[in-house]
């Protein structure tokens, strides 16, 4: 059973959208989600025909989180002849719901995501993950772990904080597990577009993707890899990766072919690039 | 003479109040405060009767501040036989006073600080170091140092950057020493709640000190030490350390209890968790 | 031919404003500006009649960019037998213009930047690396490095992140080169005030710029440099180092003049500070 | 056709022993071995009845580096349409690589790498990724790369300098590609033992991984993973992570089956522990 | 009962000698071990008479370690209503345990330690804390945790690493718990000097220790400072850290008095410095 | 007055050989030395004709270290009208001083330093700041500034630690400013080499210097800048940073010419290779 069922590769050039189809259980996170989305990104990140990923939920919620009915033997009971034993089982299984959206950042290619109605604990953890956050007024968020026993840990309480400004704010949302709507999602930096409803929100992400689509992809790959090193490193380490990064990356004949239609008052969209 | 004269253990279940209550002085920080911030928060740490602790001050004003008539003498006029023996003693003077807050921090319990009127100098550094501000509608925060010829060093410059957004802003407090009022607090991130005055905002700060209280210890406390791990690290220093950290606290039956009571949809406060 | 031709010291005691005057090319970046601004802040760092530094720029807007038709030659087209001699240039350019901007912030001085109208492009790593921010009504932000086919490398993409909370914002400019006016960069907090045009700005720069030069510059300065260091490391580490800092600092005479002026209820400003 | 063709689980017991055998082209590096390498320690790491992994090569010399022959078409001859893109993919293949040993590093297993004759270019990056090295007198080491106009870029530029005490020596090999012999090498710190021959010194690895075999595995490989962690962070940063790695790790009954083994003067390897 | 009962305060000038003093019981670490250690330390961080302190053990053998029977019910049987609690108990075990060695660490005054005999399992974890090894020819020293089950936690597997220059040899040592002696610990660094007996080192410990007691102690204590400081950051991080501590320990009186008596042919040590 | 009058360009292609010749002055470093080694590396690290730098010390030692009498106005007597204005005019002196050996280390061609005699206080700094050290048997180190009341503050007490594998012996050198010899200085990794007398060094650093000129400069350029990369960074880090380095600098026509005189088994040093 596909977990993802609608993903549809163009709906515009070199823009791939990817749906969480499970409307009936809103969009829960079950097992066949976690594999799913290493697969979609894995096979992603190689295709030169895909340049932005926008993500998106069927129907009314965009994810009530993780499916515990279906997650829970495999995540809460791991096996084990001692304490150690187990604990060793539970780190890795952690790590590897972990890496199931760490291989979203470490594709090169933009995400947006799109958020409806309700988006509940590891739905999060998945949207920290990507670039850029739209959603709908009637969306809100929701930091669900404390609630049942677990301080978050696929990636909320690491991404969060450096997501949005207001520290007090995490620690709130984290803490008590309180709802935010979309108005103070978009005062705090959480999302950095509203729209009134579902069908506007995809139509702006689709024009968003394609605006990110039409540009070199030299120059928006690069300059994804290059907001995320900045993230974890000093400005200094900052500046020398970036540096060493466009010694040759500067060198590409997008510069030029850009340069040209710029001179020309063409839009870069007029331009054809190479595939990367 | 006690400075916090009216700590009070349980306004509501596990929740400590600690009050700055000299009032008579708008509640400056004498060599009293100190000692007593000190005693206060290692006892708090021990305590599993104490899961979240409130922090607020007697009177009209938060605080004016460090009292500079009661603590010039030790600050300001450090012994030593020449210039570096003199620099060697300021030191561990510094050193002391930013351990008073920063065991705030290594608090793994949540503090939540509620501001009315002023919030001068000193106190800035005290509330940077909590984990959730909120204030009353006539709030007003003073990064003060410069106007005495310092450079903030118990902590507002360390932190105030990575509790608000704006580093602009940061910036113009920290070099100006101009007065933000509740508004640009609630906008900058600074705090996260506004009320309209200090019986109201006590009775929120209550309220959400209660939704803490009420959850998994575990949980709750994992969090506040994972979010300050988090803040210090890269993403990915962050995710490991949080699989190492899950790989036994995911273990306990507080995760168990709260998935059955979610299940059965009550609240997780009608859960009766073991100490920690 | 100069570019910054009416840098004039004294606007105001201890200021110094810097203005890009090459208006009928709206400020447009070309060679001699980046050497100018070398020399000008390399000059700065050294002066002791200077205490602050206002930034602005002659005309309608605050500029253009880079100019590549000027630039092109020196920036696009690196020597080199093979590839990687060329890249080998390439990355010593990059590093050079780099360091442009990297000398303003280690440049111990404070820096405010007023906008008005356009501020494209390189003008975005140029405001990145000040202090403090401020705006027009009419001023507009522009990260324009895609449509020309190039990520960002002379400090946005490491600064802005750590300028503006909005981590979905910081991505949608850099990703979609779109335009960002006054009300969002005030909202996002790049700019930490807005005025009604031009003359208002650069009024309320100055009055900011005198408040700043009017206090103590041991503790102005030693502030701007910890604050920096604060952005790059740790709370722990930030501490440490404004331990050691102030061992010496904190002995100044400043201190005592400031601390009796304040008693006697006199501003900073009235006090005769020594040179730094 | 099989790279490492001689691979036997079992020399004793929970010890498995990697053999390089292409003997007939020294060991060369070709295709196969990355592909296999990868192969094998990804299934080490699962495997719960290997604890300790013995690596040695077939024949006269441990391996002459990589088979540049086999390999130049997919290393030396990038795809792509411009210089970025031929850029981007020659990453993608160095990360590949790189990858390769990085693998050796992060099985939990310890990894004996047993060395005689010659263990040139890719086999210096090979050893340097194992935690304990041995050779025979007749052994000796070159960092080859310069030689071919390369800097070394699969691991040995990073981790010999953290492998041994002597910067100028490792500069030294890295700047002339001279060779090093066995005596230069223990002396140095690159290998802990030399024996006299091969033969010996098979029988020597077997016995010190049969002695690490022998001990509890969540000891072991708790040991393994701390010490790469502790290279890579401050004392402070390694000790924390002990403290959380070892909170469950210490509550294994490996710990009362050895301290009981220990009171009664029994060696830990009569011991029968549970697999991890 | 003591257990370092024979601490003498001046075996010479400004030097203080700590005897590990349980010789019945080869020095086993014991409860009052752990808790001296840390009131000695802590006490002489503050006592100017104190210059260096000489670390020993009574009787003949260095000492046998952790004392196993006395420590087990603190150690292996932590608290706890469930294995989070008793994680969270064990962490908190591990971490007052670490503190106990890293205060030797934070002392800054040089602390020189002599082994004779055996040096096992927490005798490791005491002398890599300290600044300068020395022995006697029939010294051995061994990371005895595996033996028992346990990955070392208190401060071997960070600070061996970057204690003596083999990873190979760390490696191996951690791994296989076997011993090493004198010849080998003076080759790999382990130790600076070997004497032929105990009564010849503890000569040449306390000459050694005479040395840096006669020298200025604001330069003395500075150079341990910022050893430290560097072993765990970058070369330029130690740099800047290093001006900011000199810009005012430079202008010690000492450096007068140290140039003056140096271009007198006087030694150091017939200066009289202040006491810091 | 030129302090390093011998400097000549070519005693082999592409080798420059720097002398330290005050011989009369045991080459004691005076005003005129800092000035001129900041000359000297600034111009070699842009002269595409210079691939590798000899430095050695004209006469019977290598240098006495600073030359206190010519240093002493400028660098103990720092200006300033009260303690912090004197302290920052301090720290900007050490940063001066640091700078200077900063410098070699920047820059990206290899420095084989040859020490004949004494090497001491400020020798020391230089050293450690080069990338490959030899000696003579006669040679000796001394890490004087603790017996002038200093802790060493342009380099050693950073560097010294990353260059020699014995902590032991690092804190004892820098503690007691005892001398190592010339055969310690072997065994502990501080140089690689040692000869029997001056005329021997210096024909085996020119060999030495002979055999790294005649290689690629992009490749030892490259491993150069990427080894101490690696000294200030974890392993992945490191990985990174090359992958990122080698993209553009493998495509190098010097591999292709390399790897044709390899299979022709001719030596590197027969290759012309474009200059860098």
């Amino acid at each position: 059973q596909e977990f993802m069922a609608s993903r549809s590769h163009q709906p515009a050039t070199a823009v791939t959208h990817i749906e969480l189809h499970r409307p009936e259980k809103r969009n829960a996170m079950n097992k066949a989600f976690w594999r799913e989305m290493v697969e979609c990104f894995t096979q992603i990140a190689e295709d030169p025909d895909c340049r932005v990923v926008v993500v998106s939920g069927a129907g009314e919620v965009f994810t009530a989180g993780i499916d515990l009915m279906d997650m829970a033997s495999e995540v809460l009971q791991p096996e084990g002849d001692d304490m150690a034993r187990t604990s060793w089982n539970m780190r890795r299984i952690i790590a590897k719901y972990q890496e199931t959206f760490s291989i979203i950042e470490r594709c090169p290619k933009p995400v947006v995501v799109a958020v409806q109605g309700a988006c509940v604990g590891g739905g999060v953890d998945l949207i920290t993950a990507c670039d850029i956050r739209l959603c709908t007024q009637d969306a809100w968020f929701q930091v669900k772990e404390v609630d049942i026993g677990l301080a978050a840990d696929v990636g909320t309480l690491q991404r969060l904080p450096k997501v949005i400004g207001s520290r007090s704010l995490v620690n709130e949302l984290a803490l008590t597990a309180r709802k935010m709507y979309a108005d103070e999602a978009k005062e705090s930096g959480l999302v950095s577009r509203v729209f009134p409803d579902k069908e506007a929100m995809l139509a702006g992400a689709l024009e968003m993707a394609g605006e990110i689509a039409g540009r070199s992809p030299v120059a928006v790959q690069g300059t994804k890899v290059n907001l995320i090193y900045s993230r974890d490193h000093s400005v200094a380490e900052g500046l020398n990766y970036m540096a060493t990064w466009n010694m040759s990356m500067l060198q590409t004949e997008d510069v030029m072919k850009s340069a040209a239609a710029s001179m020309e008052k063409k839009s870069p969209k007029t331009i054809t690039f190479s595939k990367l």
